[in-house]
């Protein structure tokens, strides 16, 4: 590649967490990915160091502009000790995406998807093997540049950190209860939504909280333009069986183009189970629970897989879905996405990619 | 106030910008001011320390999440010598109301203001005594928790830099050409665009990349429901004169609660000019040029304080507002609320604050 991956081993190696400690995203593992940018050289030094805190002017544009884009995948390890990724091309076209959206220069996705193979070989150990464990891997973009006026920034860096992780909800496979959002708007056509980045999580915080306190997990948004049509539940795309067809939600601009989302589609469009990307009004799913064709409702990502839902609140109004247990679609798309994912299952559609460790 | 400031005395002087290098926000003076928070402690351990890099861990919120909200103000050195802020205690009024907006801890005001005073009184000799040009300070909260789950951090920094600055646009308060967006949206009602936080600049910077290429100095934003009603324009609140009465968009909740923009209001008022807060359409705009009623219109914010809008381009049609020239009101607030900010004309609200040196 012409740009060789410079690695400086860790003489120091990080404690590893317990099964039960590893929670989400808290525990990092012994190596990092870093590579620069600069106005003139582009994107340079592309190295593997130890993992540690990085030092930043003060004014650095990522904390005043929030010029910042990030991606999320993970790594497997199958029973007979191969390791696989789950489509990371996805995850690199995605990162450019969002680069385009918010003025940063685009990475090779050739050299960002070397660098985050070459990062797990060196942090392999890190990979978890229990069931529904994996190594999360969080490729970013930071804008460096310390200056204040407000346009894109001369200077980025692009970095790699992995988490060794358990399970993304502590309810596990079981149905969770959603709190739908008439006050607060997660993002607009024409805004930033469709992005990977920073703003959108920024915007969603305090609607999740006040969810929360009313004993909510998550929150659906609806549509900034209407507040009617449903765009995506938390941060994951989201799915409902009415009446035998599953529906989701056009990618409109404002929902994020997940790949656990698209890779849904296809695997029901493999089974022959009826799928439709459409405007979906909360209207019409209330009024669909209401006369019980709402048969199944579900959240997709990578952290969580497969969300079921189980409760959806709107404005005091509760409809309860699938009898608040696990749907059979839910459960099979479940079992097949992580039985792929880790090696159990066959993989018609090419979807692993195996990093040579 | 119980919590003693603690300042360390930089050994090492930077050198300052000459008049003509001081541009915006590309140097900063020699200390700055930085309080922690975390769970259970609160906020504590606030400190002058000299200009230097932070160190955060990779996983630290801000980078992936955005959680981070800021302000903007400036002091002014008088020709007497005195330093004047221009109403401080609103900045700190709007810094905790974005805080809250984005789940951030409240700061208390008066240390905010305590801190500030104390930063400036070390570094006074940075402050500028040119004509139009001050010391801008740059308030800010970033969310510092190592952590990749998408909640409120449990840690956070709030720092305050400064940075000796020229006028903010090299064209002066000449007017400047506009562009109108229409693809792009800032924010939404319902989103975080009334608050003062990264992801809202993250958001504008390719269309104002695109206006830029175009021969705009900035881009004028339309709502996110209609995109129809003017919201802002860049990074500033925005009033246009139509047939004798000054009229600005209504707080909907995704426009900047500007400071420059409520005592132009106040000022506006004091004179007996017809002010007015509502609803504006850019057909209407478009219709008043037309009729030759547009008479004036202009930006306003901390930055440029007034920036007159000589142009304005919609969908490829053109509007010339005032021939092209800086009008009579916009020149009136611009030389009036520069005149108290420099200590020049009476300051008849009360508005500036006097820090001790």
């Amino acid at each position: 590649m012409g740009r060789p991956i410079s690695i400086e081993i860790s003489t120091h190696k990080k404690k590893k967490p317990l099964e039960n400690e590893r929670g989400f995203g808290i525990h990092f593992s012994d190596h990092m990915f870093i590579m620069d940018y600069s106005e003139g050289q582009g994107w340079h030094d592309p190295r593997i160091i130890p993992y540690q805190p990085i030092s930043l002017d003060p004014a650095a544009k990522v904390f005043h502009y929030g010029q910042t884009i990030f991606e999320g995948l993970k790594a497997y390890k199958t029973g007979d000790g191969r390791v696989l990724l789950f489509r990371p091309q996805k995850n690199m076209e995605r990162l450019n995406r969002s680069n385009d959206r918010l003025g940063v220069p685009h990475i090779d996705e050739e050299i960002a998807l070397e660098a985050l193979k070459a990062l797990i070989a060196v942090d392999q150990d890190w990979i978890p093997e229990e069931s529904g464990h994996s190594l999360y891997i969080r490729p970013y973009v930071i804008a460096t540049q310390p200056a204040l006026g407000v346009d894109a920034s001369t200077d980025y860096k692009f970095m790699i950190i992995m988490s060794p992780v358990g399970n993304y909800y502590p309810e596990g496979v079981n149905p969770v209860k959603i709190y739908v959002e008439n006050e607060y708007v997660r993002a607009v056509r024409g805004g930033i939504g469709e992005a990977k980045t920073a703003g959108n999580y920024a915007a969603s915080l305090k609607a999740q909280e006040i969810a929360k306190e009313k004993g909510y997990s998550q929150v659906l948004w609806l549509d900034g333009v209407h507040r009617k049509y449903v765009e995506e539940v938390g941060s994951m795309n989201v799915f409902f069986k009415i009446n035998g067809t599953v529906y989701t939600p056009a990618l409109s601009g404002s929902i994020l183009n997940g790949i656990t989302r698209s890779s849904i589609i296809q695997l029901l469009q493999e089974w022959n189970v009826p799928v439709e990307e459409r405007v979906i009004s909360i209207e019409e799913l209330f009024a669909a629970a209401k006369s019980g064709e709402l048969e199944e409702a579900f959240g997709t990502g990578t952290a969580a897989v497969i969300s079921p839902i189980g409760e959806l609140n709107w404005r005091d109004e509760k409809a309860v879905i699938g009898g608040g247990v696990t749907g059979e679609i839910s459960s099979k798309l479940y079992v097949t996405l992580t039985g792929i994912q880790r090696g159990l299952v066959p993989d018609p559609f090419g979807w692993m990619v195996e990093v040579e460790i």
